[in-house]
């Protein structure tokens, strides 16, 4: 029997109204000849509601005891669909991640799956039931405890699910009905992608189209999950949403997939700091323990010469996300007063933004840069850092360009017009 | 280690407020030198939230499903209670039914204790914890499912922890302070009792004293687990309550310890019986089946003779709940109509109500019926049915003379004097 995986986001089981909206969903699969497992998430506000209750009542609080407590909303829809799916005349019954089992590692609060064993729930198809319902984001440790993978984490379930089962598919049922060469806000010429590649997902993810975690998307490419984003409040059929799957099924593929940006952003500048081996390990290590998401990295390689710096010298400049700024700063006055580097002058630049064009097909094709560069330079868009990855180009601008700029490189990169 | 079982209901763990005043208590008990087992029910109304979702889902549920979902509510109590307590800095965790594990029969939703294995608890008391803290009113079947055992589980679990540890007493916190002679809004001579015994809270709680689970007062009288009712909501400390108790710890009980009443009881007269062996059961099984919770009857043996009515007859009286009249007629009706019994006439009184005297002390003290019978017969209350157990003495009388038969009963046993 094939089999498919399905999972709901908080907001599409919001209320039982919803919850009967995705089981009809399910239902339509059904009758197409699947066996599906269905993952869901807690009723929107649900998990909030929790967290703020255990935060109330403790600052510092124990990860296994939180893990305990959050993860009920999740048990709580898994029932509602059940009864819902037994309801409508499909055989179907939940599953909390213990008794699957799911199982995890101990870090509470941010579990990685360690092996999701197939025998009980395939039991249960074997039995005749249609659908499994599983309650996303949580799992087991081996100590009997409950955990949970941070949030979000039911897109997570649901391809560790799709992996473990062997699925046809992974159908992320969500608010928005696909993934975007650019966002729709910024400019109406935005166009559904219908294909797009992991890896391109990734830098997507990442870079702020937050539709699915960037987690989950490196699941799936590790075990090559067809994952599939659409609509929970549109009908929908098999050609609906974006399909994120490994480039070989993408034969049409257009060199540049999509603009991302990143409003957030602040360049911080380490002004002549002493140029020498170990000085960009002794500037970041102490960022990566202060919990700085340090971005782009760029060192400009100048032949500054001062009286009072007899040794060859640099500038160093990185980005961040700006409520970030006070701790990198922190970690940099600390590491100084320390010895273990120095520097003039920290600048720091809170009003940039980062844009980034992204594609698998700049692999193969030159230019692709020059052309970025050229469309910011028409719009007089002044670039302060460039840093590059294999599919991506992503520059550092002021912030009141941001928009101007995701435009000006949606049209040059013809994304209106289908691949 | 000394242990004590700590209950507390769902209007004790309403808020997070609430739930930090039952820490405080559980704290001090630790402080005494005890190890504690807190049993937890939801917060009051969740449970009924959950109820509510799940009926509205589903008229004909799968208990599975129900209980799967109506158990979250107290592990989302336990994880706060535990976190409440380790921020006070009193070592302690939360248990899941499933993670003791809590084995029970597969019955949902009206699930029965097999048993509950210490190991795991032991150990962790054993490591130094001091608070083990059980979501109340769940446990886990031999397939693995999440099992509930009823509304109001929560006081049973607690007394099966007490058993299953021998625990020196199990508290069960609620919203009065102890268990009464009588109830205070019907008379302000009631007082509170120090102490009674196991047998006369049974009579008391399944008469309408709805302090305590009936089941979970049989559960602590089976294993001789002494229950204590105190006050969530005032400073109690080792006097405070009522203790619920064997008999031999009551040295000074009285002949009568309470006056029990129940106001909405009907009587059902099936006229004119024929008088044969097996009547009764051709009766009563119908009723059974119907599910009427007959309680009190009584046979008129009469030696009636009409002609229409050559062999023995009788009057055959029984008292219901007022709400179960309607289908203790139909279950009669059926009966006559399917030739299984013949009455000429079934008489509904539906303005009755019950009130019973209840005291382990009558098994050894003659008159006591005669002295209730004086009583009532002062105030010109009609008795209209009797029934007799060991230890109590119930009669029913019409609605209007219940609250004055109360107040007569206390006062002709003198209990507003301390025993």
């Amino acid at each position: 029997m094939p089999l498919l995986v399905m999972k709901f986001g908080g907001t599409s089981v919001a209320d039982l109204a919803r919850i009967e909206n995705a089981a009809k969903k399910v239902q339509r699969e059904v009758e197409r000849g699947y066996d599906v497992i269905v993952i869901v998430s807690a009723m929107s506000g649900k998990t909030n509601e929790l967290v703020g209750w255990v935060e109330t009542t403790s600052k510092l609080y124990d990860a296994r005891e939180y893990d305990a407590v959050v993860s009920s909303g999740e048990n709580v829809t898994a029932g509602l669909m059940a009864l819902r799916l037994q309801e409508m005349g499909v055989p179907a019954r939940s599953w909390q991640g213990w008794q699957v089992p799911i199982n995890t590692t101990s870090a509470h609060s941010a579990a990685r799956f360690v092996d999701i064993p197939r025998a009980n729930i395939d039991a249960k198809f074997a039995e005749g039931f249609k659908v499994a319902v599983v309650a996303g984001f949580q799992g087991v440790s081996p100590e009997g405890r409950i955990t949970t993978l941070g949030r979000g984490g039911s897109d997570t379930t649901a391809v560790a699910f799709a992996a473990a089962f062997g699925a046809e598919r992974c159908d992320i049922y969500t608010d928005v009905d696909g993934i975007y060469t650019t966002d729709p806000r910024i400019t109406s010429k935005a166009r559904k992608l219908k294909k797009i590649a992991f890896e391109e997902m990734l830098e997507l993810a990442s870079l702020g189209a937050k539709v699915l975690q960037t987690r989950s998307v490196e699941l799936a490419m590790r075990y090559k999950v067809r994952l599939r984003v659409l609509s929970s409040f549109e009908d929908t059929d098999e050609n609906s949403g974006t399909l994120v799957c490994d480039e070989d099924e993408i034969m049409e593929s257009k060199v540049v997939s999509g603009i991302a940006y990143s409003r957030d952003e602040a360049k911080i500048t380490l002004v002549t700091v002493e140029d020498r081996p170990g000085i960009a390990a002794a500037i970041f290590g102490p960022l990566a323990e202060a919990g700085v998401n340090v971005d782009m990295i760029v060192q400009n390689i100048s032949e500054k010469d001062y009286d009072d710096h007899p040794g060859a010298v640099t500038d160093m400049t990185f980005s961040c996300p700006i409520n970030q700024v006070a701790r990198a700063r922190k970690a940099m006055e600390d590491a100084k007063a320390a010895g273990l580097i120095n520097y003039d002058d920290l600048a720091v630049d809170e009003d940039v933004a980062k844009v980034s064009v992204v594609g698998i097909g700049m692999r193969s094709h030159a230019g692709v840069a020059a052309k970025m560069f050229r469309a910011l330079s028409a719009e007089n868009v002044n670039i302060k850092v460039i840093a590059t990855s294999e599919i991506k180009i992503s520059v550092l601008i002021d912030r009141k360009y941001m928009e101007l700029a995701v435009q000006a490189l949606h049209d040059a990169f013809d994304l209106h017009k289908a691949g």
